[in-house]
């Protein structure tokens, strides 16, 4: 078996988010579902641009913001995803390394620009998505470094890579060659519209063993089962899946694994709620850190709940005070 | 006279903050004075940017977030300053349009690129900053629309526009046209390191009345009149200035007219201090806006105060929250 070098590699769509806090009734005047994200085209992107408030701008994209906590705990983690050599790439890019993760994919040195994610913050926290892909869509197979995933304990995929065509690939590549290695393979659902999107295959992931890890928060659980009823999906979840961590909001998490169930509160927020982007991606970071180092999964599922509750107590989908020093902090490294 | 327009025109340097947490030894080991405002090249530019941590982006520069300010608040206010006509200038557009300032100076088509301000935040909530000027070093006389001038109740001018050579130019330009007009003229003196550089021109420009109202913080106005003493200098400030609001950190404010003191606290904050960027800014914001509105002295210091609190509330210079609700919710307006 190859020496491990990292331990979670990442795979995901490479954005920048725009963030923009608006009042529930631009919602609905266009005509965006509440806590959704919805794919959108550049022309869309730039009538949306033009349409809603000042905004900032800031590194993300889910799988990325889940690299981005693993290397604020402290772990040896690498991502890979594609942006375009401008002037947002850059900036994503800047943000990744600085934070320690490495980033071996080159950006498009020509073609559409950088992912943008527009990110709509009602009063309440929650946060509204419209993604116009860009440069993602270039992600295929050849950017998997197959070295890299074999040194890599864990890889971890978004749901989301579901959507450029060619990322697909580079998933069930990435897939192949980790479990050929002997390593695991963990898979985010993303949001409930995409796993209705792809449901199938989805739960054919699942249920064939090619993914070892699965990440869901309680609307994505019920999205992937269509029921109503989070203890059925749970239930069915616990069939289906080698590991499950499931979050559930201001209730904590459940951890299910060959029938045992964990659960964990959900973590004070520092403040309020002020933004809730990113907090299923640090609730990743935290397990999978855990994970890897042999936390068990109690612990695993508490510092998920304490990197999430840092998200969400600002704007921004990436942590914005060490998260080493906040877990030693709360006792959990 | 020509018709109000505007309640306030402000002309500044227009930035994008490129903002990231830090500790005290990076201050330290970059030689960064902290509290300041360092002006770097482009060279210096990149290379602090490749060695500070993740960062956030968000349209700032100093009168340019008091323009903004004044537009959450409800005011009709311009704004004066150059981008370019890049990723970064198309930020700064659309955020301070967003936010219902005029802009009507376009985007330079060549040369350097959009201003960017790299923002060090330390634990305790303090800003250090270097800022690259840019297109800023474009803002000339030119740029001064004589009809928006004569039309603003305030023409308000950074005292950072003494940094970009041809910048002075329009700042004179601008203050003359505002006086021949009947109006008024305020000015920021920015940052006690920008004093230091003009001091002998900012005191002629208050002594001689070519400024109305003038805005400072302690340091500042300590570097204005080379004392330590803050009484000493606020007593020379008594003497020169016909109307001077001076901000005090925790201490609140003091405004001083003919003699008359007015103090008024600092206004409690929303959580803790999390980045102080923007507090004197977002100060002259509220206390403009109560200036314009015929509030008195008391009022609009308050108003002042409260902008501000909610601005270091925050990471990011500008409010994110409607200061026109915040206002009311707080009985000020």
């Amino acid at each position: 078996m190859t020496a491990t070098k990292y331990d979670v590699l990442g795979i995901g769509n490479a954005i920048v988010d725009v963030i923009a806090m608006t009042d529930e009734e631009f919602l609905v005047r266009e005509g965006l579902a509440k806590g959704s994200m919805t794919l959108i085209d550049e022309a869309r992107a730039e009538a949306l641009y033009s349409l809603m408030g000042p905004a900032i701008e800031a590194s993300g994209g889910s799988a990325a913001n889940t690299l981005a906590g693993l290397g604020s705990l402290g772990g040896k983690v690498a991502f890979i995803g594609k942006v375009k050599a401008d002037a947002l790439g850059a900036v994503f890019r800047h943000d990744i390394t600085a934070i320690g993760v490495d980033f071996p994919t080159p950006g498009a040195s020509d073609g559409v620009a950088t992912a943008r994610c527009f990110i709509l913050v009602t009063p309440d926290g929650e946060r509204t998505m419209s993604t116009y892909l860009g440069a993602c869509q270039g992600l295929n197979a050849g950017d998997i470094d197959e070295e890299a995933v074999k040194a890599a304990k864990v890889t971890y995929l978004e749901g989301y890579l579901w959507d450029p065509p060619a990322a697909k690939e580079a998933f069930r590549k990435a897939a192949a060659i980790a479990h050929g290695a002997g390593r695991q393979v963990a898979l985010s659902l993303s949001d409930s519209f995409c796993v209705d999107r792809y449901r199938a295959e989805f739960l054919e992931l699942i249920r064939t063993g090619e993914v070892d890890i699965l990440f869901a928060n309680d609307s994505e659980l019920k999205s992937l089962y269509e029921t109503g009823d989070i203890e059925t999906a749970l239930a069915a979840v616990a069939n289906d899946a080698k590991l499950a961590a499931v979050t559930l909001g201001a209730d904590g998490c459940v951890v299910i694994e060959r029938g045992e169930r964990v659960y964990a509160p959900a973590a004070p927020v520092d403040g309020s709620i002020v933004d809730k982007t990113g907090a299923g991606d640090l609730f990743a970071a935290g397990f999978l850190y855990g994970h890897v180092n042999g936390f068990g999964l109690k612990r695993s599922a508490e510092l998920g709940a304490l990197a999430a509750a840092e998200v969400i107590s600002h704007v921004g989908a990436r942590p914005q005070v060490e998260l080493k020093a906040l877990a030693a902090e709360n006792g959990l490294v």
